[in-house]
């Protein structure tokens, strides 16, 4: 099998067989493919897209290519959730304790954030001394003993989807549907649960920009995973305008922790209960409504609040910070972002505000690059919210010398309006594999 | 102008303006762009194509990558010929020396043989002692001398053709009409010639492997030419099988020899005239008929056999060999093919007999590769001949360890039937600025 005739095979348009796919990714990964062969592959399977059943195949090859964890000496059923990505996401902070506390085990491994968005361990890191690289053995032990865990994505997960995304990154080959489920469904199955939830975000501050293509996504997802024998469901979100209030790494572990306690803004709590009922569902757990009031009473009741403390205890957190906010890490300086005139905020562009926390220094230009854990922003009012001139958009935490950049980056996607825009949907659809509820 | 953005505009079907084309072609050839990138952008220019207009600023993109030949020092009007390659494929060796003796000038770059089909230049040097690199004013004294000279293509011409080519032999790029025409015509841009015929050769052996491919690639390349002010032509002929009786190079040099003597193979000297006739019609010689006929007057009369001999003999040849075939280096030994069955031969693969001469010797299958100028093979049976069990097929000659390998490759492109073939045409059409002339 030459990967010359490989390429040309997706060229004209052919399906590839299995032992096609290991010789392509597997290659690559061992460096006989060419970094060249490969962006042309990737440039073919863009314009020629996949079959459902290449792209499971292509997926498990891919899932294959590194390490696969094996949760079995976890007894019972794991689920696991997925985002895919957004400003201010802050919902597997909220969602694991709840689980966790509804009796549900979570072993679960997450993301740095890059670029406009933030990812888990970054927050959680932000508790100090949490500490989110376990081995193997500490982490069954935790789950095995309190329900939940959250850790760094191990190196050795899907090698060949790293590789790959750094390619398809300088290639224009990024925002393509096959590749896309099959990088994040490779991370999924190599993680090893048995049920699978996905976020899939939807608007200018997600990857997927209209609610079609992120059906779209969600559907070949979904069949990914139950081709290879995990439950699978996916929710179609809204990414027009971030979660609750805040956004950056300290920020948003106080606004998920308001959320546990109770008192978290009604948007944030809302999806959570959604996602969280999702994933008990998906567990077994009972119908819709039953694990949706389960989600309720966790909140209520106290106990995912203590599930997720016990859990920053177990890996090291001092959990001082998530009862008394006043004891997180200081920002160096603030600065309140003032409306320039009245009206309603027509358009408050979620991406335009993840690039300006990104250059406050919540987040990554490029991997590798140190955060700021108190850097962030806080909104004060969001889409469909009225101001007037004078009145605090939104405050700036961090190096005062970076303030200028992300004002200006902020207001570049702020569009005031006299009339109150439309309400938006929280939720746009459920994707299970018996088909598509769109609400 | 980010390489990104670029790649993702052709993958989307965008048209490319000419300073896009300078971005990705000069960042190519001066690496800011890297391979892997130029690899994703001509997958999508194979999938999503290019306009005439687009392709022809491409081609001169590339043509002014490197040195751009200024022929005016030479009066008149010179004129090139090009052939998309072919196994056996002698044509220049005849028509350069026929094309000058009628008294248009030639002052030709040519090139080396790779894989099945071979190259005027290692032909050129089975004559012993034939410089094939001139410097650019020995080159000019002797096309202002004697009308004619050709050499070895310079390494400075369309420096981008030879980086893209490269990569696209490895991604499975090669075979796209708007590539093939840039590549060729930026070559023959850069070589200054006023006038251009161009050979596309149809068939097992070549390139096109249909005559509708063929025109495509002829009308594209015609408008190529034309849009940069070139006069140009394009002839459509059959490569299913090798022209005249032999491959190899100083077995081609002399049935080269017997045309121009007069006593060539009918179906080789028939190409060679109608080839000759149409280049001095873009030269303005008289119409179609006239310059046949001043072809075919100049064989006849002796002037074309020494002109040829003119030619290698003001670039150092011994010309002797081209008298006496004798005189030219001996194989190593020969071997005869012979038929296996009593039949018509329906099918004779020229490019398994291309592959069959490469391995005795006589081609390259990698750049650099050493040549056996005396290697090759005779035909003495071809498409459409009756055999008789345990006659000749072909002679071959080269090393005798290499004999069964070459014998089997040629074997495996025969096929022998019980009725003659219907005849192919010698050549399928005449493609100029005015349009499509079938034959």
């Amino acid at each position: 099998m030459r990967i010359y005739d490989l390429i040309a095979k997706k060229r004209d348009g052919g399906t590839h067989s299995r032992e096609e796919l290991e010789a392509i990714v597997n290659g690559f990964v061992s460096g006989e493919v060419a970094d060249y062969q490969m962006a042309a592959w990737m440039m073919a399977v863009y314009l020629r897209g996949m079959t459902d059943e290449e792209t499971a195949e292509l997926t498990d090859v891919m899932a294959h290519s590194g390490v696969m964890v094996d949760l079995s000496p976890i007894p019972g059923i794991k689920v696991d959730k997925h985002s895919t990505g957004g400003v201010g996401d802050k919902t597997t902070l909220v969602i694991a304790p709840i689980v966790a506390a509804c009796g549900v085990k979570i072993a679960k491994m997450s993301g740095r954030g890059l670029g406009h968005t933030g990812g888990t361990i970054d927050k959680m890191e932000s508790v100090p001394g949490t500490k989110t690289a376990l081995s193997q053995e500490e982490f069954f032990a935790q789950v095995n003993k309190i329900g939940l865990s959250v850790i760094g994505q191990s190196e050795g997960i899907a090698v060949a989807d790293k590789k790959m995304y750094a390619l398809r990154d300088v290639t224009a080959t990024v925002s393509c549907i096959p590749l896309i489920a099959s990088s994040i469904m490779s991370k999924k199955l190599a993680s090893g649960s048995d049920a699978i939830l996905l976020d899939v975000t939807t608007g200018t501050g997600a990857f997927m920009k209209t609610v079609d293509q992120s059906i779209e996504l969600a559907k070949l997802m979904v069949s990914i995973g139950t081709h290879h024998g995990r439950r699978v469901a996916a929710m179609i979100t809204d990414m027009d305008t971030p979660l609750g209030h805040n956004i950056g790494n300290s920020l948003e572990v106080m606004e998920s922790m308001d959320v546990l306690k109770g008192r978290g803004p009604a948007d944030l709590t809302e999806v959570c209960l959604q996602l969280a009922a999702n994933m008990l569902v998906l567990a077994d757990k009972g119908s819709p409504a039953e694990c949706r009031a389960m989600a309720e009473a966790v909140i209520a009741d106290g106990s995912a609040y203590a599930k997720c403390k016990e859990m920053f205890a177990a890996q090291g957190g001092d959990t001082r910070v998530l009862d008394d906010y006043s004891l997180f890490e200081k920002p160096a300086a603030s600065y309140e972002l003032l409306a320039e005139e009245d009206g309603y905020i027509v358009t408050n562009d979620a991406e335009k505000i993840g690039s300006a926390s990104v250059l406050l220094g919540a987040g990554r230009q490029k991997k590798g690059d140190p955060l700021d854990f108190a850097a962030g922003i806080t909104l004060h009012k969001k889409r469909g919210d009225y101001i007037h001139k004078g009145e605090s958009l939104a405050t700036f935490y961090g190096a005062a010398d970076k303030f200028d950049a992300a004002a200006a980056e902020y207001r570049s996607g702020l569009v005031y309006g006299s009339e109150k825009p439309e309400e938006a949907p929280l939720v746009y659809a459920l994707v299970t594999k018996d088909g598509v509820e769109r609400y």
